[in-house]
């Protein structure tokens, strides 16, 4: 159920306000407003009022692996580390990954998330018990079985089970996540693609994130793993394209003229080496619709959009040469009303009319200072300790860096790691 | 004057732990130490023992320009913003500015700054009062009106008045900064030299941050900057240079046989367009010493040395184009024990003989989940959230996220940074 509050006291652009959020909904923002019956209300003390952050792609559940692989090479990091623990995968571990993925979420500022990952339904429970929002894929993945397509049917059929379960919460939305177009084929596209059609719903897909990604396509299929993914009738302005580091002009041209959204994952792109995102070619130049996202913590290793910021800024600048190349306020609206707006979600804006997410910033934290500019502050110099209180659908999810039952979620977390990876390699 | 310090129920290497600082310097580490008399005590709740943050280049004043001029073109952000605020200098100004750098880097858990800016009095006065370590320079730079010596030498007397007025406290010393080799002559670097030389001091000085200094270094002198050193007996084992992002075959040759050591500030090397450190040639293969610094606020902007590692670590995989170069635990070494050493430091280890000087971090916070690797952790995952306390020369300068008088040092900054831009564009 949405939530409705009042939060007093407030900044926003400068001005002393407060706002009123009702049903999940911002209602009111203006000066004076008063505390209505039954509605609960926090002191913001002075602090700004900011959109939260809503994160493009990861995968939440592997928060399980943070650390316990690293500085490694692709393929040994895959073949020794991460496949081998993932064989072992079951919903216990996929449920307590997932609430320390989002307890670490709310506690930088995160409020949504697009999520691709084994064992769905378990991702759901995580997700409508701690009040966030996110978008969770069905994945699927072509086999040499023969009965992936059944799998993922009944995948789908058990997520939505799930869902009505939660009691159909607006939080949550589910999505078509074929994995990548070398692990599903053109046939099994066309399928997901009918389906998503049918249900009007995103697909999630990682695409060209690494030049071996897009050169194999062009020996299997005659073509780039965009171009296929516009043959299959993948693309289209509901579809979330995962990394998009290695596009020509015209993967390019295709992405814009589709409406499809580019997820940036820069941290993720730089540690695997996958390459250079080309913010300025894609996005100022290319038009394209780009967000940003951690990807998952196997790989990154943290899930803060403030990490994101500052280096799709930072290496946009150095990639182009130019300094004044990806600004600020285009950074941090690419991490919150542009990836709303992605998923079809009214947010990422403090104003009327849009849904209850936000952050109360502290502007008394030492990198807030001075206030010249909030929006270099927040995508420069700014942590997550700056980050106070964070507001989901109108409910207080964390107050003074405070998380209902964060002790026991990580104390759980850390059980459960030690399960999964049955690791002896504890070095606290 | 050094502290002492009982620090009960810490972990190190996994091991619950004490650990002992007398007169600034830990003298046992050990299980159950008792304590002592007139030694305060404090309780790590076994949280972990790190070695402090040492930061090896910055211009600690200049946090009052942070955010005030982003995402320009070099040229104009210093025509038209940062060198006509710094045309209204004064010592009130370092010294508010040092004090509110100061305290951002005890908060992000750095304990060590190598300093160059102007006025180096007000500086000295904000380190000895804030309890923290520095090499403060000298700043020197030539200029038309041939008195530019005199006054060099009247600063350094005047800093080593300061000083002296400190009681000479071991935790500050005084380095020559001739500014670069654009900015200083040939003629001057020389007798710089001879005076660092004399008095067996470190001379800090950028070098090689951009392809324009080069070129330019070459048309004027015939030969690159790092060779101008070299041949101008600027370059020895105390020697300091910032940036070092050009450098061919024969610097990296010159650099490492002198003993001089190179400061990477990635964060501002990428923010400016400087160019793309060459960390696997440099540091991997070329064998010189590599420490990380955050260069100033106005050009970072922040001085967190988390930002640098994870930056230092990702940018160095993605040049090399290997996920195994700049492992965490290198680049975690980078910013503690090999920054202290290059300073003549015994410290940035915890050990006994080595300075006092520490972190808590907080092994209970969400991005320390799980506990596979600490180092990780460290480099990739935190950032200065999972800093619980800070100490250094055996003295707490901040416990559970709290530093003495934070908010008068914050409230006191802001007004000088009114002050020294006259600036009405503030965005809260």
């Amino acid at each position: 159920m949405p939530h409705s509050l009042l939060i007093k006291n407030a900044k926003l652009n400068g001005t002393p306000t407060d706002a009123l959020i009702v049903n999940g909904v911002f209602q009111t923002i203006a000066s004076n407003i008063s505390a209505a019956d039954g509605i609960p209300a926090i002191d913001a003390g002075g602090m700004v009022l900011a959109p939260a952050f809503y994160n493009g792609h990861t995968h939440a559940a592997m928060t399980l692996l943070r650390g316990y692989a690293d500085d490694m090479e692709l393929f040994s990091w895959l073949h020794d580390c991460i496949w081998p623990a993932e064989a072992k995968l079951d919903s216990d571990l996929v449920y307590h990954g997932t609430r320390l993925a989002i307890l670490e979420m709310i506690k930088t500022g995160t409020v949504f998330f697009n999520d691709m990952y084994w064992l769905a339904p378990a991702t759901i429970r995580a997700v409508d018990e701690m009040g966030a929002r996110a978008a969770i894929g069905r994945i699927f993945t072509d086999g040499s079985d023969g009965k992936l397509r059944a799998d993922m049917l009944e995948n789908a059929k058990q997520s939505e089970a799930e869902l009505d379960a939660c009691g159909g919460t607006g939080r949550i939305r589910l999505t078509y996540a074929p994995h990548a177009v070398y692990t599903v084929s053109p046939k099994s596209l066309e399928w997901i693609a009918e389906q998503a059609r049918h249900d009007c719903a995103t697909v999630h897909i990682h695409a060209s994130e690494t030049a071996k990604e897009v050169s194999d396509c062009i020996t299997a299929n005659g073509c780039t793993p965009i171009a296929l993914l516009a043959r299959c009738g993948i693309l289209g302005d509901k579809t979330i394209l995962a990394h998009g580091v290695h596009l020509n002009d015209d993967d390019i041209k295709l992405i814009r003229e589709s409406g499809a959204t580019i997820v940036h994952n820069p941290c993720s792109n730089y540690k695997l080496c996958s390459g250079q995102f080309h913010y300025r070619k894609v996005k100022e130049l290319g038009g394209c619709r780009v967000v940003l996202g951690t990807d998952g913590n196997a790989s990154n290793n943290n899930l803060s959009m403030f990490d994101e910021m500052k280096l799709a800024a930072l290496s946009a600048k150095l990639e182009s040469g130019d300094p004044s190349c990806a600004p600020a306020a285009d950074v941090w609206r690419m991490a919150t009303a542009d990836a709303a707006a992605a998923f079809g979600i009214k947010g990422g804006v403090i104003a009327e009319g849009y849904v209850g997410d936000a952050l109360l910033l502290d502007n008394y934290a030492v990198q807030m200072c001075p206030e010249y500019n909030l929006a270099a502050n927040v995508v420069y110099s700014c942590d997550t300790s700056c980050v106070d209180t964070v507001i989901c659908d109108g409910r207080v999810l964390m107050r003074h860096r405070r998380v209902e039952h964060e002790t026991e979620i990580i104390a759980a977390a850390q059980e459960a790691a030690h399960r999964f990876t049955a690791s002896s390699k504890h070095t606290y």
